[in-house]
């Protein structure tokens, strides 16, 4: 048995990689964390919960996590996520109607599919609060891109994007000089801010590593800011962390509009690079492999054959996922990426894959003498460094994988 | 023994890499081709002559090959390059005063050190007169970087790099809305100057591969102009080339300002990009792995300790080399990247690298949906081939090539 920890942002292919995780014998989940990225925070933790229902596993428990980046006070979801994950994460699929009768979820409601792409989440009131009475305005993260908010209120406003032209040089710095105050008393503020924003999610990962150790595995199929928060207030679980994200690409394009960066790690550079150097050990599935293997309409269909509400469930909310990816780039019309289900996978059968052994970073300026902010690549100072705490997937068993993606969750499904 | 030829801008790690040829028993050096990037290409027939003469292999033909990149008319050395390089190539140190007396250099009147950054090379007076009729303007290359030239007169001015800035899309639709012509005007116009471009050096190219195939390794340790000029004017030779460059970047930073860019692939991306998806067999020496292959001090005063003008040669120009490396960033504080010396060693002994197969393209454009114009990156459409023509260098016995390498020069200056 392999005992894991996911955190995750979830949208589609999130709620694939726990409904595998619940398909796969060999996996004990004892919690997820649900945070920001594809969605808000508090829709990744009612997608989870409603997951773990529809396949009649609430009994695992869900926190909730980062609401947004380091950097930032606010997050709000961007269109490109909105368009891939639908707006309420699930393809705008509600699974309360797949529920049987009696079936109950607590936020049912929700699910009108309008709900997080137009309101911005205030990480918490008190903690916005104080940050605004310092500095005068807040700095919010539309899907990784900076951008102001005067802070007459806390409730987040759609700001203009003006400040994002000013992000060459660093977020830290930019922020500063954005409000006007020193870098130096901005990152003192940040790190007092993260202070404050580290929820139950966090302290869940930091009590759990704590508790077992190498013997369970935390993966994240969001952005790393629960895991860098975990390891900035707890650093001696470092040591122990055994941690395998999906995030990042190193051999092939990015999936961010530049083509540079993956959106994961886009959504907070610093964090990702605070973890890529914190010694921890990190296995990277990226898009060097996950867009070898693709998911087809006719797995979709193969759940949906099962005739039950849950192969409904999945086929409607993987065709939502299909069509985007489809209509976002041919090389997906042989079908949709499996990001967040290989990560798991891989944490379950680390055969999967075949990885690099290299110590990473996270560029996070943009510019010459700074590369690409988002960008993750092999870190120059310790390129000759013999122990490598990154392995970055590279090869990957595609086959095997898709074919047991689409019988674990036939199986799951029946 | 080894049967190669060396297409080289013949800088100081060209020379050395020449050298390191020309002190490896199982080398068998045809010939060598010159060509733009670190110095002009008549630079580096020059400097290629003038080493093979200094070690007493004249007898080794060096042949001109492309003056420009292939979406230019003219070339320019840029100040990054002069600076590692020396305005020269070789450090500004001339090979005539290490010459044996009764030594007979042809050009040793040109070692002055300030020709070659000044002055930029036209292609041919035919062909640059030819285009500037067409269009009225000429595009030169500064080291890369696109600078429109008013064609009053054929001989390169210093025009500014106001231009650069439009270079967003690509290559030739800037260059079109540049000249006031199409696109696909200027596609034709730009095949029809590319077959006037091919020299001697790129028709040595395709004799020597058609005559011995598989049997010889082409190096190519410069912008790759000559060899896709070599795959366009004789297809025919693709499927036999066997091809080592150095050049590109993969897991570690680039080494242009951006940080994203290799400088000899930046030189003319549209190149690079067709050799990588040619199907030729292309072993990819990057920074990879010549950024784990350090030259030092200890290295130079060895050659000196032989107490012979070889050595005194190779150490002076060496000196140049480190000094420069050492103030452009402190990860060259430990030594001075062989870049060009690895690729030849790989050539001869390929098992000094473990490669990843992978399919490989550069991006020739910058912004979004582009990626950034000279990045080396996979092919995302030919990721799930099972056919990999590519073979990226990524780890390196950097102790067994370095020892080597300083054994066999100091063996090469006695």
């Amino acid at each position: 048995m392999t005992r894991l920890v996911l955190d995750a942002d979830t949208g589609i292919d999130d709620a694939l990689a726990l409904s595998y995780l619940l398909a796969s014998p060999q996996a004990d989940l004892l919690g997820v964390v649900g945070t920001y990225g594809n969605v808000t925070a508090q829709s990744a933790v009612r997608n989870s919960r409603d997951v773990l229902r529809l396949f009649g596993r609430d009994d695992i428990p869900v926190f909730a996590g980062c609401e947004a980046p380091s950097w930032a006070d606010l997050f709000e979801v961007d269109e490109g996520c909105a368009r891939f994950h639908g707006s309420n994460g699930l393809g705008n699929v509600n699974p309360a109607t797949y529920m049987p009768q009696g079936g109950d979820l607590d936020h049912a409601g929700d699910h009108t599919g309008d709900g997080d792409h137009a309101a911005g989440a205030a990480r918490s009131a008190e903690a916005a609060r104080s940050s605004a009475a310092f500095r005068g305005r807040l700095i919010k993260s539309v899907g990784g891109e900076h951008v102001d908010v005067v802070a007459t209120d806390v409730a987040p406003t759609n700001a203009s994007a003006a400040t994002t032209a000013a992000f060459a040089t660093t977020a830290a710095s930019a922020a500063a000089s954005a409000a006007g105050v020193a870098a130096t008393t901005y990152a003192a503020m940040a790190d007092a801010a993260a202070a404050s924003r580290e929820g139950e999610g966090v302290r869940f990962i930091i009590d759990t590593v704590r508790r077992l150790g190498r013997d369970v595995t935390v993966v994240a199929t969001g952005p790393l800011t629960d895991i860098d928060a975990a390891i900035r207030q707890a650093p001696d679980i470092a040591a122990n962390l055994k941690l395998v994200i999906m995030g990042g690409s190193l051999t092939q394009e990015g999936n961010c509009y530049d083509l540079v960066c993956e959106t994961n790690i886009f959504q907070d550079p610093e964090a990702a690079n605070r973890v890529f150097r914190s010694g921890v050990d990190v296995t990277m599935v990226g898009l060097d492999v996950t867009h070898q293997c693709l998911m087809t309409r006719e797995d979709a269909e193969s759940w949906r054959a099962t005739g039950t509400r849950r192969g409904a469930f999945l086929a409607d909310m993987v065709r939502f996922y299909i069509n985007a990816n489809e209509s976002s780039d041919p090389i997906f019309l042989a079908g949709s990426p499996l990001h967040d289900p290989l990560a798991v996978a891989v944490a379950l059968d680390p055969t999967l894959v075949d990885c690099l052994p290299i110590n990473m970073m996270t560029e996070t300026a943009t510019g010459n003498g700074h590369g690409v902010r988002g960008r993750t690549i092999g870190d120059p100072t310790r390129l000759r460094q013999t122990n490598k705490t990154t392995h970055v997937a590279f090869g990957v068993d595609a086959r095997r994988f898709t074919t047991m993606f689409r019988e674990r969750l036939e199986a799951l499904c029946r």
